[in-house]
């Protein structure tokens, strides 16, 4: 079975230097004398995140980027330079692959500086990145999370797999919600913001929210109370909870007005209150209910 | 078919700030105001780079990481931290396949810090290396040889193509072919050794001598004539010319007891002169003869 990058370094890997961040967040924070360089990685598997059927090359180069500087964002870096590794069958126009990861390093001012090209029986683009904390403040872990904290997302859910499923039944509206699938959105000033706002803890939601809430709440020994779930056009409430993807941003915050006023002053979108951490570390709630930490299943077969 | 990166991107890609290195050489180096990062990565498919058969998922993982570290240490910079995705089928033992990945970690001090694991149907490795240029002197590219720069390889070459046959037919002898290509090694030291040493242009070997050295004449514009080529224990001539992955570097240096003086000084093997660059750019000679670039083929199949 796949296992979780952090178990499988668990018994080889010691600790890291004090002041730095290693395996088990969205991206790496590794300190340096003169500054902070962040790191990340992350594979697109063609049949495992991305249905070709559905969605064309140059959308998966678009995905693969932008899922890696996704996580830059979400510790509350900026990214610098991307590096590419396509690993294709013969048939692969690589050209057009390679276009969309170009579009998505222009979005995200993160230029492609490297990478490989290399046969395989399966595409898979693997994408790394390296991004730079400026200033003074820390990264925005997904431990640092107290009970008592505001948890808000920075836009509504379940776009990207209510995308799949209209796209697999030959339906084009809403656009929205193609869009969320086809061409996500890193919340790169969005993360940025909110670790300038003292935000406690972070992630992009990639997995599906009941199931990254989930690690961020056993990474800061928090329980979870959720009031609602803003939902994305198109989407179901259950496609909002366990719909990966979306690269939305959680974000548990001790001082809401700061947050609101710091995403005000940026003109951003307002994060959205969704509920709050709990002493009870076992705690999982919906209104109430008890909701599994099941998410997005990465299966498309 | 499979294209290069920089093909690839030619036609979406602007071209990098002054100072800079992007995509076509070993490694990208970018400016930063406190000094230049560098970043590489590289992948290993199980089938295309290894053999399952006769070697195991701890030395893919090895290899997986020093092939990357070895891009770094071609352009004349240290290792700094890598990122690793894992592409597995179920069945993959991925801490095997890790701890692979984190003995050559420790061996080249390159602490891998952030990841991801993500299922597919074939076992894809790809690694990605940050790394650091010290000192005033410029990173050591394929472009800079000029005609009458002497030749070098840090090692004979061929003992990977060898090591592989072998294996195959169920030779354990000699244990240094076996070992190049079961575990191969990265040459730091040589790389910052001869960047120190004002080497001229320099790459690791890794599709093999022939087709190494065509991409270095081509990129500087120079012929090349070959007066010997040095033959790991075990392999044949043609393996030496022809095969892959065996990482030692090769050098274009102007001032050969400058190089010859810096190695002897770090207490290094002696680099081992095997021709010089010429003016015709069309030349690639051994011994007088012609030689064809063509080198590994990537295929185990």
């Amino acid at each position: 079975m796949v296992r979780r990058i952090a178990e499988v370094f668990e018994s080889c890997l010691g600790p890291p230097p004090s002041g730095e961040v290693w395996i088990g967040d969205d991206a790496a924070v590794v300190a340096r004398p003169q500054g902070r360089l962040v790191v990340a990685t992350d594979a697109v598997v063609a049949g495992v995140h991305a249905d070709l059927a559905v969605s064309g090359l140059a959308d998966l180069g678009w995905k693969a980027l932008t899922s890696t500087v996704s996580d830059i964002g979400a510790v509350g870096a900026r990214p610098g330079h991307a590096v590419v590794d396509f690993c294709v069958p013969p048939a692969t126009d690589v050209v057009l692959l390679a276009s969309g990861v170009a579009e998505a390093a222009a979005e995200w001012s993160c230029p492609v500086v490297g990478g490989d090209v290399t046969q395989a029986a399966q595409l898979v683009v693997a994408v790394a990145v390296t991004g730079w904390l400026d200033g003074p403040e820390p990264p925005v872990l997904r431990s640092g999370a107290s009970p008592g904290d505001r948890l808000f997302v920075t836009g509504p859910l379940g776009g990207s797999a209510a995308g799949l499923r209209l796209l697999r039944a030959g339906l084009v509206e809403p656009a929205s919600a193609l869009a969320a699938h086809l061409r996500p959105r890193a919340r790169l000033r969005e993360g940025a913001c909110a670790r300038r706002a003292g935000a406690a803890a972070m992630m992009d939601v990639s997995d599906g929210l009941a199931l990254d809430l989930d690690r961020l709440a056993r990474a800061s020994g928090v329980g979870i109370a959720l009031d609602t779930v803003p939902v994305a056009e198109g989407a179901s409430e259950e496609e909002a909870m366990g719909g990966g993807e979306d690269y939305e941003l959680v974000i548990a915050a001790p001082d809401v007005p700061r947050l609101a006023a710091a995403f005000a002053t940026m003109e951003l979108r307002p994060p959205i209150e969704i509920g709050r951490c709990t002493a009870d570390p076992r705690q999982r709630t919906l209104q109430g209910r008890h909701f599994e930490p099941t998410g997005f299943q990465h299966d498309l077969g």
